[in-house]
């Protein structure tokens, strides 16, 4: 009998798993139980669906079922894991729309459970037109709203990643927006002076930042009216929560995989977990740092994809490895955008790491070219080794994606200096004959 | 008395020489003879002011004389380096405004002399209508006759990268043109699968291009009729010669300076001659490939940038080193847009390095996000190590920049298994949640 591969959750992780399972040994059963009613969608792409860039829900969707059952993957949607029983090699699934649990057994498992949306008890957080955003259906209602034509003013709680991008998904419906962040800068995870710049354009194309202020909670009959936040009550006919996500372990917590300092499931290079055959990805496995080698909770799409392959890969006996991350990150909101990778400023003043800063503004085409706009590169670099530790661009959306030069040289442990030494593309349309990156570079070792 | 660096030649390698040396040594008194009217000028922009995307000639300009003079560099243009001296440490310079020659004593001197356009004897070669374009004025003379309405059919002779820019540049204007090209393909230094993707964009635009066909000569009273190619007579009212360039070398032979095995001036990593005192820079100086270590040839605005800062620095005492080059090159042609770095798989055949190649089609954005186009990135790789050796990439042109994180790795020596594991950036607008970067070396390492 054909050994079988079961794959806990159907997104980016699990379905990665799967394929790459499927096509390293195709002697084994692969079955993915996926609780949602899709599986494979981009959810990278909802705030461009609400925002009405791209037009059906079922546009995000990267493979159907059918696909994966022509790939000899065998899918279930609304089927949830329910008991993973480790000792049996078990799992139990209730599938909602027969309303019926059944039990299958594995011989090779991998976790890809995703994460959830973060949601404070705040008083009020049940109204109608509150919303979170992490699945087609969830964004589906946003846009229904917006469609309306009844919301005339959003907040977005949470002025992450996700927070500044719904900031240009609502633009173009003519909803005033108001982003209100806890902390004391939009983009927690940039360094404040770059994601001051991202601020101050917001607030140029009409968005209210509150930043420093928490939120108390809500007010409203049956739907939203106000969001009370730093004293004031902010008038609110729609709400965007997007504070953030944690890693959905409950199943595995109770199956007795350990979970790793982060709060996410320990995977080794290999995405095993503590228990034999059983193998983890995406958003609900903690990763390596490639910089300072800790654990780490970054949950991206790309990490998901790269984590479901090496999954897949092992759990079938084939042999792959996952090297880390760098938390590599990019945006677009509206016509501005911004992109990090690897420490920033103030995570090497957290770690105590002696730092140095290059920072430089620049054009991001030769000067003389039409269309040029500005960028500015920051380059955090170790200040007695010279190795760079991370870099961040704020600049027009087209120009920020030379981010990942800075990730190879991450990589590859390159100093500063060798960084000013790369032999980086030029011509007019596409850069100064000085790249910024290399003016950034220049900058530290003149 | 202050020491004096003098830089013969003042366009990009001259001038960042100078710039650089009054920046590490002030006190040192720094002088610039250039021949031409324009120092510091942006030849990389020449296509785009013939096109009509950039207004002025004058708008080339990266910095004036007076710009250099504030900065305590004298510049004299219109002064040509007519013997350099060795034995006595001078220069002898020919003022051709005053019609003067007058001597300067140099303590260090730096060869910026740039390189000139092929022109191979052709019959009728002197005809009026038949162009090189290297300067500003020789770009000023095209665009005239373009404005004049009368060309209504242009002949770009040299389907490099030059060539393919000129296809941009003539366009708008209206102009029926035909490139001949004597090699089997146009952009010979491209692998010729690459190359073609672009030669037939460009005959989908309605360029017309004759490959293996030399030029035999042009026809015409005063200015050109036609160009004989290929057995035709092809009917032109105007030719663009860009075959190529070679090394202004003159000045630097006959004073005894050692030329490479490339007919360039050979130079240490430091920029010096096998003459002590002095020094080299830009494209009339032969750099060292990183990748096979040997000298080659390859002039470029952004190596002659990278050279004068070194050549400037040790000039005056400073200590820098130039590192070499990958030959990375960018090009748009309309909205398309290619990029290489490295070596080509014919680069791997011609030197007998056993190579593998990773080739790969996809979409430069999330599937569903619009405006998402086509891009094609080949990868070459050693056969045995997975070394990776070079990196093409044709495709959108706002998408060939990535190109970038290709030479990265290539300067840290990564393979290719490396690459697949890089923590690129993601989001719908930028990239699918796989770069093509990474598609391409995952097809190497399955």
């Amino acid at each position: 009998m054909a050994k079988r591969l079961v794959v806990v959750g159907g997104v980016a992780g699990g379905t990665s798993a799967a394929a790459k399972a499927k096509r390293t040994n195709p002697q084994w059963e692969v079955v993915i139980f996926e609780k949602g009613p899709y599986v494979s969608y981009g959810g990278c792409g909802l705030p461009y669906y609400v925002e009405g860039e791209i037009e059906k829900k079922e546009d995000l969707v990267v493979r159907w079922p059918r696909q994966f059952r022509e790939q000899g993957i065998e899918v279930y949607t609304q089927s949830e894991v329910k008991v993973l029983d480790i000792d049996k090699g078990e799992v139990e699934v209730f599938h909602s729309e027969e309303g019926e649990t059944r039990r299958y057994p594995y011989d090779a498992l991998v976790i890809a459970t995703g994460a959830k949306p973060l949601v404070p008890p705040f008083p009020g957080k049940d109204l109608g037109g509150i919303h979170v955003l992490r699945t087609p259906n969830q964004g589906e209602a946003i846009r229904k709203e917006l469609e309306s034509g009844k919301v005339k003013r959003a907040v977005v709680v949470g002025g992450g990643f996700i927070g500044v991008e719904m900031c240009e998904a609502l633009a173009p419906w003519g909803v005033d927006v108001t982003v209100v962040e806890l902390l004391d800068q939009i983009l927690p995870p940039m360094d404040r002076d770059m994601a001051d710049l991202v601020a101050k354009y917001l607030q140029e194309k009409g968005v209210r930042i509150l930043t420093g202020h928490g939120v108390e909670g809500f007010l409203g009959d049956r739907r939203v009216k106000k969001v009370v936040a730093g004293g004031e009550e902010i008038p609110a006919d729609m709400v965007i929560l997007s504070i953030g996500v944690r890693p959905n372990v409950d199943l595995a917590k109770e199956a007795g995989i350990q979970l790793g300092p982060t709060g996410a499931i320990a995977a080794s290079e290999r995405m095993e977990t503590n228990v034999g055959v059983v193998y983890t990805a995406g958003d609900c496995a903690e990763a390596r740092h490639i910089i300072t080698g800790e654990p780490v909770y970054i949950p991206l799409g790309t990490t998901a994809n790269k984590m479901g392959r090496v999954a897949g890969t092992n759990a079938v006996g084939g042999d792959a490895v996952f090297k880390g991350v760098l938390g590599t990150v990019i945006f677009k909101a509206m016509e501005l955008g911004g992109a990090m990778t690897g420490l920033t400023e103030k995570d090497a003043v957290r770690r105590g790491i002696p730092y140095k800063v290059a920072r430089i503004t620049a054009r991001d085409r030769a000067h003389y070219y039409p269309g040029g706009q500005r960028i500015t590169v920051k380059l955090v670099y170790h200040a007695e080794t010279g190795k760079l530790l991370g870099g961040q661009i704020v600049g027009h959306w087209t120009s920020v994606k030379r981010i990942d030069a800075v990730a190879v040289a991450l990589y590859a442990g390159l100093t500063v200096e060798d960084f000013s030494r790369q032999d980086l593309a030029y011509a007019p349309p596409f850069s100064p004959v000085w790249d910024p990156l290399l003016v950034a570079a220049n900058r530290a070792v003149k």
